[in-house]
């Protein structure tokens, strides 16, 4: 693992570093923002999962993350959202391949090379935060923002006792019923869409749940509401009795600008579920 | 109208009044929280409608609700949940009948002759109480609770421009499909279901909303969840893209003991929204 910068932020270090990445077979990069090391030797740690087209970047920047993050004593990753490489293989739209990597693991020619992401951030990248960084690997949660919040809720109930909270922004909920999902889920997974199954929050909500409290905020205004999937994933929570908070913001879209003005609130209940009020 | 009683509250009146009402046809009772007089001349109002079995004196005891609206500056309303007396219709069942008036206008037999508890909360004691106390009827929003709660969201989603805001605790949402529903709509309004829908929060929310925030909490231990349509409602919402804060709350059941937990947060929803910040 090699340093590619780091820099002083609310009193703790934002860095990003690079490394040699098994899972996904090219070198991956990703942000880390550390607290204030006089929070104590081991904080806890939330993950923010991006959304399609973004890099480790664009949250680091957008998200205003680091403040909240800082004040509570949470470290913070920001995984890319894809293998990147000229020996990886893209396609021309911006929802699949580079930046689109859904948070799974790749079945399918010429995907299944590289776009491992579900095994990548779900335990070669934990390993290496845990063992790298002061970080206390009992205490995690996970957040993330449209395609990022799919992953964040699919890795959440995926990953049972892993995370004792799970949030999202504008999450795409229902991928094997929508134009952000399908398309996707048949490319990297095959044509057999019971295996699809284990990508998509709704499914998995009616199957087994979180075990923890869920935050969801997704803007009225949202430009891609319809691709999201919410009336389903918020029928299965009812079915499921899921502890929940879901809100539906007033005349919020789905940019960055929606997600910095939650991002305290959201910060505040992962905060509760981590013992760090 | 008589005064059956007053009581200084948090620094305010809870009184309890008796008046004879055109709409039931019948001697009704209701009770009325006003701030401490030095709020100003006419202070905004909060109705809170009740769930089946109750009459106007169960949430003004149980709800801890005078509290909030002492330090809101904000009036209350407590209306009975139907009409009563020894000349008034009668089921020997709880949910039907006495106790149980669903918050509509009765067209069938026996009921026809006094159940008009939507013309009674939405006109005839509106009327009432903005006349006969220093009452801001511009300034007005509604919540109730289970049978109440139906009460809330059917009223502000019919009587449009009303009410600023309207919130819920485990509001019976999709009568028209559920064991606390059809029964009732059947008997009140007769066979013809296309005649139900107007007192279905599912189906006003999704043919027009509400023009406001709306704000619901549900417990995860409700014993009465099955019948609440709470998995419909919400897929009515996303559709609609309503705004919406909706909270399913880990371990709490369907009683008083949950209602009052949240009511401080319904005050301060309602508070924003009336200008009471």
């Amino acid at each position: 693992m090699i340093e590619v910068s780091e820099n002083k932020c609310h009193g703790g270090t934002q860095g990003v570093y690079r490394h040699r990445s098994r899972a996904c077979s090219c070198d991956m990069t990703f942000g880390l923002f550390m607290p204030d090391p006089d929070f104590g030797e081991h904080v806890p740690v939330l993950w923010y999962l991006s959304g399609l087209t973004c890099t480790h970047e664009n949250a680091m920047i957008k998200a205003g993350a680091q403040r909240w993050a800082a004040e509570h004593g949470i470290a913070l990753v920001f995984p890319d959202t894809s293998p990147r490489g000229e020996s990886v293989p893209d396609d021309d739209s911006h929802d699949l391949g580079q930046g689109a990597g859904f948070y799974l693991n790749a079945t399918e020619a010429p995907w299944s090379s590289h776009f491992h992401m579900w095994d990548y951030v779900a335990h070669e990248l934990n390993n290496l935060v845990c063992g790298e960084f002061p970080i206390d690997g009992d205490r995690q949660s996970i957040m993330g923002h449209s395609m990022g919040g799919h992953g964040a809720l699919t890795l959440a109930m995926g990953l049972e006792g892993r995370f004792r909270s799970v949030s999202a922004f504008a999450p795409i909920c229902n991928p094997t019923a929508s134009e952000w999902g399908r398309r996707q889920l048949r490319a990297y997974l095959g044509d057999d869409e019971s295996l699809w199954r284990k990508h998509d929050a709704t499914f998995l909500m009616l199957e087994k749940g979180f075990d923890g409290p869920v935050l969801i905020d997704t803007g009225t205004e949202d430009q891609f509401f319809d691709r999201l999937g919410t009336d389903k994933f918020l029928e299965a929570v009812a079915r499921r009795k899921q502890q929940v908070s879901f809100r539906l913001q007033a005349g919020y879209d789905h940019s960055y600008f929606f997600v910095s003005t939650f991002m305290e609130e959201h910060f505040d209940f992962h905060s509760e579920a981590l013992g760090r009020q």
